[in-house]
């Protein structure tokens, strides 16, 4: 299994594995502390994420029970002219697939986040994946012992249109915390 | 049933009923226009949603599936000290809320989120209601028969601690499209 770890030149991507399929391997788990997360860092998805008319209306009908998003022929004569999924479920896809890419130290743990937008309808048989940056590091006034990450999220579909961009902040420990 | 709707007065809260409530007892929805939705409004939840541990689980494992989420046990040696919610979770709760208690003509569409924070952990057992005020309201440039309503919403816990707030754009349809 590859695991390719290059942020020195601050463009390149950087694949990491899920948690899972390194342990499967008994691969130790690459932790990041916040030392590791660079601005300029990329961090693509390590999979695209199937989309389908089952999971859309089942996310609608618990979270989001609304005619475009739960039945594809009441869809038709909506604003989204067909079934199209709700747009927390695209940002919960999305935050499984940093999830499974970013393996920070603690967990991924959210300090808030400063912008969703939602460019294009998610439909079935879409195939979502994401292209992570951090944006700045900063360390923490108030706690020397963490850092907070900010990063931007741009998630694409099947055919590289941009469904949805989002900055994200989560926190980071300090490997070195002097 | 009560259906309250006293926007006037600016501050005072206006609870709706559910599109379903509704259509059980036979009433005619209250859909609601751009012209209805003005700056000062606030709109409660009709109920509060109960949290639990059985849900929170089943979110995390498709959506966000890290310790603090997915097991007591594991969660106790976290940042969270226990079980709680993907924040995601919460924010598509708090989604489901907002459906439930303003029924926007032509469904509730995202025009994008300039903010979400989330200030308490979610656990099991707690209950959650929301209270959303309309901050402004314009409308569209570039379709004139549509208008963006930018609305706050506080999320409370059963002790009254907001646990996530956010600021979250929808879509409107102008009711008189001149």
């Amino acid at each position: 299994m590859q695991v390719g770890w290059d942020g020195s030149l601050g463009g390149d991507f950087i694949t990491t594995v899920a948690r899972e399929l390194q342990l499967e391997e008994g691969v130790l788990a690459d932790e990041l502390y916040f030392e590791d997360l660079r601005p300029g860092m990329k961090i693509r998805s390590i999979r695209s994420y199937e989309i389908t008319a089952a999971e859309i209306k089942e996310f609608a009908a618990k979270y989001d029970p609304q005619p475009f998003h739960l039945d594809e022929v009441a869809a038709e004569k909506t604003f989204f002219k067909g079934l199209a999924a709700s747009g927390w479920m695209t940002a919960a896809i999305t935050m499984r697939l940093r999830v499974e890419s970013m393996h920070v130290a603690g967990g991924m743990i959210g300090a808030g986040v400063d912008e969703i937008k939602f460019t294009q309808p998610v439909r079935p048989g879409d195939w979502l994946r994401t292209e992570t940056e951090i944006l700045s590091a900063r360390r923490s006034t108030s706690r020397p012992e963490i850092g907070v990450i900010k990063s931007s999220t741009l998630v694409f579909n099947q055919r590289d249109e941009v469904v949805m961009r989002s900055v994200v902040n989560f926190i980071a420990p300090l490997r070195n915390n002097n």
